[in-house]
């Protein structure tokens, strides 16, 4: 059993969206197809992966040293002990073979899309969902079959005033969410409170509505900020401040009762052990959102859920980045605690599948084996035209 | 005042050497050239930059990201208030324009070496060598004419002997270098504390001795390892831990006396605060050694030393990462605490000129403009193939 191929392309996202730091319009993504001998109904078997979104496609380091280095690797060194499929973690140290310690990213967001192709080729083989085989391996076969996911929109863009923020809301909760996420920092408090006061008449209660400032503030903006968003008892306060200031954030949780969640901008265990170790995050009410796409992928991210239970934190506290069908089937194999939703903001990057919508705020897991990129048809297009 | 046009290439270093944690044999650099419109003695004026050593060339982050940026931003967002040279500030914000916060990996590389590139090019505007445009606008104009440097080799190859590591020392110490660094942590403790003392044979005593782990020992064996190597009392023991692990480094601090050191592999201003705030490092001993090449260049490196000041560290415990002519000029202009040297290591990206070697351990610095690459011609020899 070997790869045959390794295929990746970079695409432009275009989309118009700018959050408070910065904006999409030149934004890439990176998208890999790895190619099998394993021939199923006459044809090989293919896994899928991109990049997720807010990060560049990182396609020269992948052509450079993540691809030569797999394709030059021997066959057993990539496949597991009885031989019958590939083994993720033993590909992924192929991957990182002769790169340093430190300075995670860019080459977390290469790794992650091929380990998330990879995965997406293991459960092709074995026939099954990914969140099959995850809950098989880790969690004695139980399954999440409904996964909690929320609509993460209210983006800045020129001209967008408080009615169309409504309408794109009003859009989200007529799909079938029940939670939604809204920028903020991109204005004065003033106005960003009155959006959040407008999209509260729609989801009947602010705590509904998450809160994201994309890492804006300086640690005394966010304390400001946190004190006028305390009233409205949100779902969360997102990136209050820079994601590696974690002094910062351990001051803003010091004097924010409400929950706090940060972590997209980590891209490895030993980042997210920092966050852990010095933000001052409460394990009882706070979110980590870590994207596996973005951050070494699968393999790391399971590392990264060990680390987590060692300090004390449930799989439940964890609702990834990025919206793709990579983290559902981890939050539906692996029980953390939901996935993040992008209904129309990344194009084709966004969503779960042709005819898969949230119902009541949940996505019913489908049964397609693999993690589904088949059952996105403008996704599969994109992929189609490598 | 414009630029016309920046080249860049990757370039294989092809050396044999290897730490603890990774070989270099397929290891690359990146090459940027700057070409102005600025003509002087009939030609244009170009300013060289390189990716320092130990990470890869970003060359897809530079073609698709940094010089677009620059190529398309307008004349004026590149220039000085007077516009009579370029503002390597400027182009910064203009190369990071749309790049999220965190991460601080593979563009920090991409951006540096372009950052060298355009602060050689100032200084060749102005006809001065760079270290005397950093002192003229940092110092007053003080320049450290002698600048401290050691030789950093003692790397572990195959069939390498003691007294192979003997000889190698041996010629570090006959060619002007008093203090030397040689790997720990790629043999067991008997082995390397046998090369400790068999260098120590040469250099007199082991205080003009650094050892560096590369972090790749846990938080416990990094402290076992201290107590080991506390009765030399050597120069500094460094990166006994992963780079990102601060408080594994503050639980080594706590109980060895002797100076540390670590920082190459931080890559911002951000991730050395962290480091400040949380690794329990002692300012009155202990040494940072961020390398401004690979950390977003001399535009950020500047932050990081004003951040070090505000936390009561003084610019002489920064001795950088990456044995080239830009720090060096850093050293000498701003006034850091010497240079790394890789005497024969890294082909021609190691070494600071065909005629420049240390004097008792101490560089003089030359007067030509710019940082000087002009001065090495196999490393010309390179750029002149771009």
């Amino acid at each position: 059993m070997k790869i045959v191929s390794i295929k990746h392309k970079s695409v432009p996202i275009q989309s118009k969206i700018r959050n408070a730091v910065v904006d999409f319009s030149e934004m890439t993504a990176g998208i890999v197809v790895i190619e099998s001998d394993v021939i199923r109904n006459g044809k090989p078997l293919v896994g899928y992966g991109f990049t997720s979104n807010g990060r560049y496609a990182p396609c020269g380091i992948m052509a450079e040293r993540m691809i030569p280095r797999l394709l030059k690797a021997s066959e057993s060194s990539l496949l597991s002990e009885d031989g019958r499929n590939f083994d993720p973690f033993k590909a992924w140290e192929v991957m990182m073979r002769n790169e340093k310690p430190g300075g995670h990213g860019e080459r977390s967001v290469a790794v992650g899309a091929i380990d998330m192709a990879l995965w997406d080729l293991v459960a092709k083989i074995e026939d099954k969902p990914l969140y099959q085989i995850l809950a098989d391996r880790y969690r004695g076969g139980e399954v999440n079959r409904r996964v909690y996911v929320y609509a993460a929109g209210g983006y800045y863009y020129p001209g967008k005033d408080l009615e169309m923020l409504k309408k794109e809301i009003q859009g989200f909760l007529d799909s079938g969410y029940e939670s939604v996420k809204i920028k903020i920092g991109g204005a004065s408090l003033d106005e960003d409170r009155k959006r959040i006061e407008a999209v509260a008449e729609l989801t009947g209660f602010p705590g509904r509505i998450a809160v994201d400032a994309n890492g804006k503030f300086t640690a005394e903006e966010a304390i400001k900020w946190a004190e006028a968003l305390a009233p409205y008892k949100l779902k969360w306060y997102e990136e209050p401040v820079d994601p590696l200031d974690y002094a910062g954030l351990a001051n803003v949780a010091e004097i924010y009762e409400g929950s706090l969640a940060t972590g997209e901008n980590l891209f490895s265990t030993i980042d997210t052990r920092n966050l852990i170790r010095h933000g001052g995050l409460r394990s009882d009410r706070d979110y980590l959102q870590m994207d596996p796409a973005l951050s070494y992928g699968l393999v790391e991210y399971i590392r990264t859920l060990e680390m987590l239970s060692d300090h004390g934190w449930s799989h439940v506290r964890c609702i990834p980045h990025g919206g793709h069908q990579f983290s559902l089937h981890i939050a539906a194999g692996l029980g953390i605690g939901g996935n993040e939703s992008y209904p129309g903001v990344f194009g084709a990057f966004g969503g779960f599948g042709d005819n898969i919508h949230p119902q009541a705020g949940y996505i019913e897991m489908p049964d397609a084996p693999g993690i589904g990129i088949e059952m996105k048809s403008d996704l599969m297009q994109i992929f189609k035209n490598l």
